[in-house]
């Protein structure tokens, strides 16, 4: 079944992010701004939750890779060696009827602007100009001047800040190859034609790592990182069916690149890339060796000398959003009520555990509920819900992917315990009160496989 | 003593920051580019640890406020009617000889080109021009087109993303004033004269939380939040002979606010502001109402409209991780050595603990330490070292604010127990290698009083 298209469509989940406040349309009061977006509550926390399970798996847990954090803006000589002011440029075509440019290699999947159920080029009156190569970087001007020597560039990826700190990196961090810088921070793109939700930006959170390497070792570290980040989203629990690797082909690949593959998802949109992991060779730092005269190389022990080859994996913290969230949509029937329901790992869950007390004027009731959410909130992201009746609650926190919800009832008050509902299996228990913190605990470091039926 | 300037000066932090990889100049391969930085390993961790206290003390640890990350180029409508566009500027003047250009209120502060001992206008030759406005928010451009249609800014505060979304988030978080909306990430000032360190820098990551309260209530909240952010200072271990709260006079205060205070820090340059709380009134609700046309109020239950007051404690994370390293650093005699340490709060310090073979060739010793990193590491950032001297290895750790260090020695292949040094008393006392973990665990939840005298 691998080919059948999601289950969900990309509007079912805007709608829900929408309902929610995970996400709302940026400056939305002011007509907003195309393609730009606002992350709500549970869309920061959620967002939170991939960046430091990203961190752990890559720094945290590893010795062999260091963190880093360059600035957004560099020095513009850092995109002149990088190839990105001559080259990270995009084809564009004016129409000079309807007055609207189009990416020349995707006019395919444009509408004319005079009649919109027709490409560009397909009515007679449209009149289309030469492909331009048009600069996705973001220009600004760093100072009091605004002329060329103040003009500067938003970056429009982090791996760049890493290479030009390889040496201070490795003479500090007392590392030698292989081993990795890896960094999380806002890159910005000036798309032509963004769009589809999250899936295409202009400013987004990269999570990047640089794997430096001796020549000789690069094929099997490309091999490693795939693996190792196709691991990574199985354990978040995407479905099998729903992912899969494909390698680029000769004319995809960057020139400098022997070997690039994307991990890719099966978005409403179609099988799109999720993460890319590629072999980048020694480009970037023997083009910043030259550029900036400062030699970015490994010397060993012996006193050999070699530029280290790079491995990259590369992501956005979008799209494993949008992944995550129509992996874990799901519709369905529970006794005579329709829920919708978030399987979200519960590492990924933007709330653990909701407390409830089942009757909240009741002071006994009420008084319990607020102590235990009070003494879990030092430890997770809890919620507590007083609000409305206890199936509606339940269904709220299940619309959010909470995991487990607590709830303080009459024989809470007889035995101090309180049940535990489980989100998925629906199942519910009761456990000491004086307990919770602890089982809590443990259920979050517990192995984790979804409940999801591919 | 609280006159007594701050004994660590700037450069000594500086220079450890470059010297362990806290803290890099900029795009230094190429130069650099004035007053930009790139934080390295332990820089990063740090910050990760001050973004996440913060985000706990703010959000997690309260019912009364919730999430939020806006994008950083939003609609310019915006900074219209936020008064940016007009008002957000620093008068400057241009010398006609020496072609520099300086801030006409910080003349006193600037170095005449010709001659750098004198202030610009102080020589006879010095040919100043009038005052000009200029603008402090970085322009770019938006689409394909590069023309005022497309100009938009980069957000030199993230306060503005919260006004916008008042209806959004109090509809959908259920919250009634007071309640509050906070929210962490990159601001982008186009400063004329940054400087000192990181204290004055062209991007800077805010950390903004903007509080509604109904109007009668605002003088109350923001002597609160006053007390409230002075307090969390405090319970990082900030000396309270370095920490002042300084109401601003009426010349000081924006138009719009009615009151505002600093937290100062005696940073080596001075009592300057840490952290600012402001009630800024009902100005932004009002100001984004009549530019956008959407009511930015509140309608109690009874049907009561009204625009709520805003009160805003904001801070930039590196003017917290300068104070932080100010206050913690010491030079002391231990012995016949000496040591540098940085004394910070165990929730601060970017590793909590240093695992290390005492003996790293004996491989008893080795495989324990090993196995006792391998375990720490899936719940808390710590190091394993076995390169060197055990004392050049505690100082190493001592220099980076490790609070403890679990050495793996002869006893432990006898009884597996190890030693655990403190940081701070140097004492060192031996404990089962089983139960090293529950310990660390405890540890960092202990409350900690600073060890530093005043």
């Amino acid at each position: 079944m691998a080919e059948a298209a999601q289950p969900v469509t990309m509007d079912t989940i805007v709608s829900l992010c929408r309902r929610r406040g995970f996400v709302f349309p940026s400056s939305e009061i002011y007509g907003g701004l195309g393609s730009t977006y606002d992350y709500g509550h549970y869309g920061v926390l959620t967002k939170n939750n991939i960046r430091s399970l990203w961190f752990r798996a890559m720094v945290q847990e590893r010795d062999d890779i260091v963190a880093l954090d360059s600035a957004i803006i560099l020095n513009p000589s850092v995109w002149e060696a990088s190839g990105h002011v001559a080259g990270f440029t995009d084809p564009l075509v004016d129409c000079r009827t309807c007055k609207l440019r189009f990416r020349a290699d995707q006019l395919e999947q444009a509408n004319c602007g005079r009649k919109p159920s027709k490409r560009p080029g397909e009515t007679p009156d449209c009149d289309l100009t030469e492909p331009r190569q048009f600069n996705l970087m973001f220009e600004t001007h760093v100072g009091a001047l605004r002329d060329e020597s103040s003009a500067a560039y938003l970056r429009p990826e982090t791996a760049q800040g890493i290479f030009i700190n390889f040496k201070n990196v490795s003479q500090l961090a007392r590392r030698k190859p292989p081993f990795g810088i890896a960094q999380v921070g806002k890159s910005f793109r000036n798309e032509i034609t963004p769009g589809n939700f999250l899936f295409r930006v202009r400013e987004f959170e990269q999570m990047e790592m640089e794997f430096f390497v001796p020549p000789a070792d690069a094929t099997r570290w490309y091999e490693y990182w795939v693996e190792a980040r196709l691991g990574w989203y199985r354990n978040l629990g995407l479905r099998e069916s729903n992912l899969r690797v494909r390698e680029h082909g000769e004319d995809e690949r960057s020139h400098y690149s022997s070997a690039t593959s994307d991990i890719e998802y099966r978005y409403p949109i179609g099988w799109q890339e999720l993460e890319g992991v590629a072999n980048r060779g020694e480009f970037d730092l023997t083009q910043h060796t030259q550029h900036s005269g400062t030699k970015l190389e490994w010397i060993d022990p012996d006193g050999n000398r070699y530029t280290p080859h790079v491995v990259e994996p590369a992501v956005s913290i979008e799209r494993i959003f949008v992944a995550l969230l129509c992996d874990a949509y799901h519709e369905e029937v529970v006794g005579d009520r329709e829920r919708v329901v978030l399987r979200l790992h519960p590492k990924v869950a933007p709330v653990k555990a909701a407390i409830l007390p089942l009757v909240p004027r009741d002071e006994g009731m009420a008084t319990r509920a607020r102590a235990l959410y009070e003494d879990l909130r030092r430890h997770h992201v809890v919620e507590h819900d007083d609000s409305g009746q206890i199936g509606r609650r339940y269904r709220r926190q299940d619309e959010i992917g909470t995991p487990w919800a607590f709830t303080v009832d009459e024989q809470t008050l007889e035995d101090e315990t309180v049940t535990v509902r489980d989100r998925d299996s629906l199942a519910q228990e009761r456990l000491p009160i004086a307990g919770v913190r602890a089982w809590l605990d443990d259920a979050l470091e517990r192995d984790w496989s979804s409940p999801q039926s591919d």
